[in-house]
């Protein structure tokens, strides 16, 4: 037997020799904090019209109940209730971003390793661990094959092409895959990887992240029962990374294993709705906070924003709540008219407001080349002609001015009382920020249940 | 409400409004020869190892028993049975191609298609109509992405990313989506499109057609549950055919529509390997039958073959079986050594015959950039020097040169038998040619499942 080499054989290694007690106090905090926000979105999002359909659809064919569907006080098999999860957990793209792999790590991972909790005993630190694993891997699979923005970060769903294998790595970990095993598990996942940007506006924006969290998962059972894939799904010959990029970096992939950590970077949306939209909203609301206006008194609002900003949000008049997630128009009218950027402003009632339908249409967004994606120059006119301006260079939530534990404490109240009641929201909290001391991981799932 | 146009639409409305009885004879005895073939496929691989991992990693998560494992006397939900019964269809690449879209479109149209038919009643015609709506989508999805053969046609599998639009098209028409509901069904099924060629030589081969044939299938179901997704699935910015193509040719979509039919290009494989291997064995087996050659005395065999020839099947010493079925050296040497190459000649066993193995070594592949992929020119030298030629233009199971009926009969039956033995293969050969008049499709699985 010759040793198995290349990036996905180094990858498996990595995953499993790393254990919760190898991972850096930083790193795990930012797991923690990562899963902490991702179960309030998901509690958060249990209820959505699309979760009630995907439910609808999927439960004549769901096996046994021993997955816990959070939020929604029932149970299906653990593939199922990790599709329904993961949909719940993005359907109002509140969760998390990895800025530079242009990605929402979390979601997919999540669904993966809470089903597994609920198949066999995990301990909190092992969850944990395999979950941070998981998002590390994710992201790094997404930076090698999106180093060159105009040949396909737009395009795919990062989202969906690359955690997949990472749910499928975590999960792996979790239910004992050797190297070989995990090797199978991601090139099953790779083989699975998919997601179009062409769907963004519609359910299926949170249904690419819930597939590939189910296809993740899926795949490590499969491996577990024998199931083969080829050895280089990332680097081989017409692998996951060529077929995704035309100039992969599977550098990207291993460099610094174990010590450089791409989970430090994940960040938490304090909107909910497309991360480039963000710095917009907090200029919009800081001047509305600082100069008391009043929307029906806005002649014009000129805004500039990075390219990518207007590639993915430039949707003036959305039709429904999921095309008002990439709208910056619906958003900056809310922030400017209401003073607030949170569900409501993104609910249909919102979407189809006639003052803010009409304050849209007064909104001029242009491209800045040098504008960084968490900044924005807003110019706001007043009737009579008087001029209100702000700049944003590092908006709320991104990583040089990260959400606090306090304010994701605040966003997980706000998104899971309203789910769950008050009580079970701050067990379910207290649970979440000391899952490191858990025996059993499946505790957080009855409280989570609702 | 303005008129939805485009692709998406175009093929909605045209799978909806195209029945049983608008298909052209010709169009319904090859969606027949095509139904035929591959339930025999799928019988016929019923037993293979990656289906027992598959069933038994799958089995615990399985909901209700509603619907058919073909082949092994067991039953599951209608998603499990699909993802299992696809996945066998194509476990032995033994089932059917579509040359110029290189693609395998039966398994995974057909997989959906049987699933519906244990959730409801199907007539044998609706579900020969469908299933032959399915096949044409998918080879013409998979013309429009492929027409640049340097920019993905080896790429991606094909079958992995065009077979669930049109397993979705088929089941979205059984399960009575409007044509709004069936753009969406192909849209979610486009969002999960997947497969990477770098699978190839592992059981991930056929589950990426399982994959397509399950996710097409649960599209049309979240579709009909009211799950939306953009409407522009293929043509839209950032859609199917831009991402999966740097040229794509979505006139290939939907020109001719309704007089035109890729279904009538399908074919058959009368070798379970690669069909670039195929004229290779034809002129194998013909020289071994005119000339008695004894393998023993040959010396050296030369092929020339098309250049996708050695780009897909260019491996001189496969480790195990499904290796075996992307070499072209394992079947020139079965052919020339035992005159045969069936189910046997790719088995392990086969794989690891010391004289075939020495015998493998004893084959020259060149390129022949003229020819065309189903045709080749071998050369054999025999000890002494004497050399003996043959060309193939047109194999047996190319479209030129397509399997008889009887050919389809010999290969199900040889298949078939195996596993549910002489009387019901006799009685299921016989309900399959006969489709047409069945009031109940399903009856057609009673017999199936062994």
């Amino acid at each position: 037997m010759t040793a198995v080499t290349g990036a996905t054989a180094d990858i498996a290694t990595f995953v499993l020799k790393t254990g919760y007690a190898d991972l850096p106090a930083a790193v795990r905090k930012e797991g923690l904090r990562s899963f902490f926000n991702i179960v309030g979105c998901t509690v958060g999002g249990a209820k959505h019209e699309a979760i009630e359909a995907t439910w609808r659809a999927l439960a004549p064919f769901g096996g046994e109940p021993h997955a816990t569907l959070i939020g929604r006080r029932a149970k299906s098999d653990a593939l199922t209730a990790c599709l329904v999860n993961t949909l719940a957990s993005s359907i109002y793209t509140y969760d998390d971003t990895h800025a530079e792999a242009v990605i929402h790590p979390a979601g997919p991972v999540m669904g993966a390793v809470l089903a597994v909790a609920e198949r066999q005993k995990v301990s909190g630190a092992d969850l944990l661990a395999a979950f941070t694993l998981g998002i590390e891997i994710a992201c790094r699979l997404s930076k090698a094959v999106s180093v060159s923005p105009a040949e396909g970060i737009i395009a795919w769903s990062q989202t969906g092409i690359c955690c997949g294998v990472g749910a499928a790595a975590a999960a792996g970990k979790l239910i004992g895959l050797d190297a070989k095993g995990l090797r199978f598990a991601m090139g099953i996942a790779a083989s699975q990887a998919s997601g179009i940007r062409a769907m963004h506006g519609s359910m299926c924006t949170a249904n690419m992240p819930a597939h590939a969290g189910q296809s993740g998962l899926r795949a490590a059972y499969l491996a577990k029962a024998g199931f083969t894939a080829s050895e280089g799904a990332f680097e081989g010959r017409y692998g996951f990374a060529n077929c995704f990029s035309k100039k992969p970096e599977l550098s990207h992939l291993t460099n610094g294993l174990g010590s450089h950590w791409e989970a430090l970077a994940n960040t938490y949306k304090p909107y909910p709705c497309g991360i480039v939209i963000h710095p917009m909203i907090d200029a919009a609301l800081a001047l509305k906070r600082e100069h008391a206006i009043d929307g029906a008194q806005v002649e014009a609002v000129t805004v500039k924003a990075a390219p990518v900003a207007l590639a993915l949000c430039d949707r003036r008049h959305p039709k429904d709540e999921l095309e008002g997630q990439v709208s910056l128009y619906q958003w900056i009218a809310a922030a400017v008219v209401r003073g607030r950027a949170g569900i409501p402003e993104g609910g249909d009632a919102a979407i189809g407001d006639p003052v803010l339908v009409a304050f849209r249409d007064r909104i001029t967004a242009g491209i800045d080349p040098s504008m960084p994606a968490d900044g924005t120059d807003m110019s706001i006119t007043l009737k009579g002609g008087r001029k209100l301006e702000k700049s944003v260079r590092h908006c709320v939530g991104s990583r040089t001015n990260p959400m606090t534990d306090a304010q994701l404490g605040a966003k997980f109240a706000d998104q899971s009382i309203a789910i769950i009641g008050k009580p079970a929201t701050d067990d379910l909290m207290a649970q979440c920020w000391g899952i490191e001391a858990l025996p059993d991981a499946a505790a957080l799932l009855a409280l989570a249940a609702g």
